[in-house]
């Protein structure tokens, strides 16, 4: 297809294509003409991803040129693309370094991944930015005195994990790798505000049911 | 205790002590002189909320006295306030009004409601924050040809639904109306990233499973 239909399809102005192509985020298409070039379906996935990714998750477009290289890594395993380019997502705060409070919350995250048995994330460790947001969210729960012993942690990973399941199930329910891939980053940012809120939601629930005029 | 003693419990500097109390987000303390006021341990737990908010949760300060409004008005039932507090919360992108994308999420919503028998998120309808960034990241979903019906999402509210009920018993836990109060706010804040991050260690470990060397 054209620009102008790749545009159509995609719902993105063709001057935002053009944008997106110069930014090295989509990949060019075949030339046909020395003005003219024909883009498929692999485009129209890619633009796809950019827009969650950029509209939804409201990433920089360096931060999406990151993610995309690493989607596009050939070089790795299928598990190793997946992992990198979810790593290379922007993550929550980070944990101040080398205090009582962060040193204490990694022994804290470390004794909840082995209770889980999360052995691919222990042997990331630091390396994993995933793995520092929760050290830097939990050095905060304890620098303000809230409760975060692997016992309070534990519901959170069981849910998580139920999550991380259904995550995987959508993302091998597609057929080709670079889907997969895709479909792998795009969830990742996608649901995390439909996981939110329901979490609102629920809580909204229980406080009812707990606090609430007719309990 | 004097402002010093404030600021050296709650570790947070004399200036940014003052700095809130004119802002009216910390009470004032009971005047004991004409330039000295006492402090007690209401106010130590305040600032800790307030901390909590701005520092983990990056909300402005305008927020934030938003949200304290609601913690303090007494005239709601605790539901109510524990409620009105929370939807002060700042929430994720609200959905485009009146498209067709829009309707379909909507329906989607209520359908999802009445499946898991959430009656309270029902009756509150639109005027739930929550419930309007689910139809906003549904209708997003959609758009981009991602799954999202009832089926594709009840994995997700099963998960909220047992992270709620941690939530809830965590918050029952404190015996006094204003440190429920105070704790619902605060871990809805400081849980989020501790949620979000073990769901992408949960996904790498499940696509490690699936995906990895070892599979």
């Amino acid at each position: 297809m054209r620009l102008a239909e790749l545009s159509e399809r995609s719902g993105i102005s063709t001057a935002t294509v053009k944008y997106y192509l110069r930014e090295g985020l989509l990949p060019p298409g075949r030339r046909v003409s020395a003005t003219q070039a024909e883009y498929d379906e692999s485009h129209l996935r890619r633009l796809r991803l950019i827009r969650a990714l950029v509209q939804v998750g409201r990433l920089p477009v360096a931060t999406v040129r990151d993610v995309l290289k690493n989607v596009d890594d050939t070089s790795l395993s299928q598990h190793s693309r997946i992992g990198s380019a979810v790593w290379a997502l922007p993550h929550d705060s980070e944990p101040a370094e080398g205090d009582a409070e962060t040193a204490e919350a990694e022994r804290t995250s470390q004794a909840l991944l082995t209770e889980l048995g999360w052995g691919f994330s222990q042997s990331a460790g630091a390396e994993s930015p995933a793995y520092r947001t929760l050290v830097g969210a939990i050095s905060a729960l304890r620098r303000l005195g809230y409760p975060c012993g692997t016992e309070n942690l534990l519901p959170y990973a069981r849910a998580a994990a139920q999550v991380a399941q259904s995550d995987l199930e959508l993302v091998a329910s597609y057929d080709d790798a670079e889907e997969q891939i895709e479909a792998a980053v795009a969830c990742t940012v996608l649901y995390e505000p439909v996981l939110l809120s329901l979490r609102r939601l629920a809580e909204a629930e229980e406080s009812d049911r707990r606090f609430g005029v007719g309990s």
